[in-house]
């Protein structure tokens, strides 16, 4: 199996003024295609010290991965530099220049920088990397044995490539997508992928992983769970010889996990919280409408977050203050005096206010304490009552986050079991059934 | 000057399932201090290649910075890593075991897991490097001579150490802030630092370089210009003996800039525009109700975002539909149909409607297109009307953010911008004339 090596270059990623995005990427693309990766390397805009880390990741990989120094500026080495660990001179390229000083006409310039110049250059016997995005091609370098064995890198005879990337994210990414992860398939797997992750709430990662254990011992497909922000994923990857048939591998247990999980897989890939519960009142042309009080507007800024949610979404109210919940929503006095905004009775008010405010089929409400203020013996920070009022009656949910998590980890979690509560009665309503009333 | 090289311990950032913020925040603390990096290089959790990993950076560099692989499972190996190189023994400390198990006691744990027992070794003649949030301490340790020497390390006779962190990112800056930036401090830097981030809001970063063009060549204090997230900042930066005489030496400057910026200054390090209009409106005992078209509530989630903020936000109200414009606003039917629900009249009905539903002194609104979709010739995706009713009048501003950002970024900058306005309303009401009305 193809060992990889990650290079990143750029003294701004040393200074820590940007966040190396690119090597997570590539990390877990290549992760997802089977080739390991050893070794991971950041080094600054200096020629030695960039010569001397792709020859060092060069004697112990198959294929070195750089990201960055690709600019038209005097401080992007990274195509010279490779090019002078081999002793092999830069060559200009007629076309390539064409078509980059096209870009830039395309784009609204009246003419292109002379320093743009500088990215129309390769190694002799380089391929170009196609940048679909922006001006910096990549290279793709299959070198010869004989220059390896010149540059004393050990195990000349072994097939040894170098693919650089521009820095910049989006660019990176797409020329991934569109060109380099074939490219290493054919060459390295030898063998295509399919991926799947399956998100899941509602579910921690180690009862996750005691579920599926037997799953997870598997090899191909592969199962494997991840976790972060309040939720768990299952990740399933299948290698196989074309990616048709990968799928197939992997659809048998990516149906069977769906089916055990339930309820709690909630989605896959890019899906979220908001987009799935996006997808089932549009689906169903039902409209939504939330009245928050701790989350003061997280649930309506992530509901809306989805292009086309003015279809369910007309109205949210932010009632911070008990005058606006009784005002807006109608939240009668004596509960906010008796009970207090943080209640059952007073979320009740204000999802069943919300609802008829916006004469929405579904109203949500939140009231709770994000702190780090405002606790109390009775009413610590991190409880929490959910409300939503429907058609078919009201469900009340109470949370009790704890009082270490921070304020920002509180809100969110408690908009995660907002959405979520929606969700599940718009699928399952019966399984809310104890939180009904 | 001493060379400094990070080495981040863990095959999950290799696989690209955690991002390396560790080694983003050593580098920018690193250069605070002053400390040049070279290299930074990431290592799975596999013995040989650890061992590898750190005789090549202490190779090349006076102090070698490590995180991750401190932990008390089987594939944390970097201590045991660091002695190996030096062939040294691994000595147990009973006061730190016991240190060590108070910790797990005084969490309401009834005994400590027996693997965390390994926390307690380090390698003979190492310091320990306190750990005020976590289990698992770190070391720093100066490497003999004749340790270096009998490794085969290049120029044994200078001094080198290695300082070991945990990969909890809120663990390794604890222990950062409370020992080792001192200590590095004392033993290369010989002298103190004082830094302080000026943020900017309203001007580019190269219009900022430009009008401090003379301030950044200087080198104590040192003026670098940082932009990200549609903002910008000075980092201004002095060296000195001490802390206080580095304050001293970099005040001047810091006032100099504040003066020069004036309002495009919004604040400083850790502020934000919306800590900053909080403070503001909680100085002046005013409130704040804010009506959202196309931000769907995200400037009401950044306004109170802010602990303490249900002093100045009563009640925000996201009307994305027309029905909820007219019905809870009293944007009038006629400029509905007539301007439509994007329009300098709707901003205006929404700001005045928004203030006088909330009782507050001051209605913000927010209303144009997103995006992706939506969007005409004449108004186009990126077009936003903002408004601000006051005591004093109304404002308006109007914004053309284009074609080609993100739904996302849009909604970010477009919350900028408001959230701005009222900054700017706040401070310099007289700056705002010409959006007067």
């Amino acid at each position: 199996m193809a060992i990889a090596e990650i290079v990143s270059v750029g003294t701004e990623l040393l200074l820590g003024e940007i966040l190396d995005t690119n090597a997570q990427f590539l990390g877990s693309e290549l992760a997802i295609l089977g080739v390991d990766c050893y070794f991971r390397t950041t080094v600054g805009d200096n020629r030695e010290r960039i010569k001397q880390t792709i020859a060092t990741a060069l004697n112990r990989s198959d294929v070195v991965i750089t990201s960055g120094g690709l600019g038209p500026t005097a401080d992007d080495l990274t195509t010279e530099c490779m090019a002078a660990v081999f002793d092999v001179p830069l060559e200009f390229d007629e076309q390539m220049f064409k078509h980059i000083e096209q870009l830039f006409y395309s784009r609204g310039f009246k003419r292109m920088p002379e320093s743009n110049r500088k990215q129309a250059f390769r190694p002799k016997g380089a391929d170009w990397l196609d940048n679909p995005v922006g001006s910096a091609p990549g290279i793709i370098w299959r070198i010869e044995a004989k220059l390896l064995e010149a540059a004393g890198i050990a195990d000349a005879s072994r097939e040894r490539y170098i693919l650089t990337f521009p820095g910049v994210p989006s660019e990176l990414k797409a020329m991934w997508q569109e060109t380099a992860r074939e490219f290493l398939e054919k060459t390295f797997v030898r063998s295509a992928i399919w991926t799947c992750e399956l998100k899941h709430y509602g579910i921690g990662e180690s009862a996750l992983a005691e579920m599926y254990s037997a799953l997870l011992e598997m090899s191909n497909p592969s199962v494997a769970p991840y976790a972060g922000n309040g939720e768990c994923r299952l990740r399933v990857a299948a290698k196989a010889e074309t990616r048709e048939v990968a799928m197939q591998l992997a659809v048998t247990v990516v149906n069977e996990i769906k089916e055990r999980s339930g309820i709690k897989c909630y989605g896959i890939d890019n899906d979220t919280l908001e987009s799935v519960v996006g997808a089932l009142l549009a689906g169903r042309g039902m409209t939504l409408a939330a009245a928050e009080s701790c989350t003061g507007g997280l649930v309506s800024k992530r509901l809306t977050d989805i292009a086309g949610s003015s279809r369910y979404i007309k109205l949210n109210a932010t009632t911070y203050a008990n005058s606006a919940k009784h005002s807006l929503l109608g939240v009668p006095n004596q509960i906010l005096e008796n009970q207090g905004a943080v209640s059952p009775e007073c979320a009740r008010a204000m999802a069943e206010g919300v609802r008829r405010l916006a004469e929405a089929d579904l109203g949500l409400s939140i009231t709770g304490i994000a702190g780090p203020d405002g606790g109390t013996d009775d009413k610590p920070v991190g409880l929490v009552y959910l409300g939503l009022s429907t058609p078919e009656g009201y469900y009340a949910k109470r949370l009790n986050l704890g009082t270490t998590l921070s304020r920002s980890d509180i809100r969110h979690r408690t908009a995660n079991e907002a959405l979520n509560l929606v969700r599940v009665f718009l699928i399952e309503p019966d399984s809310l059934r104890q939180d009904r009333q």
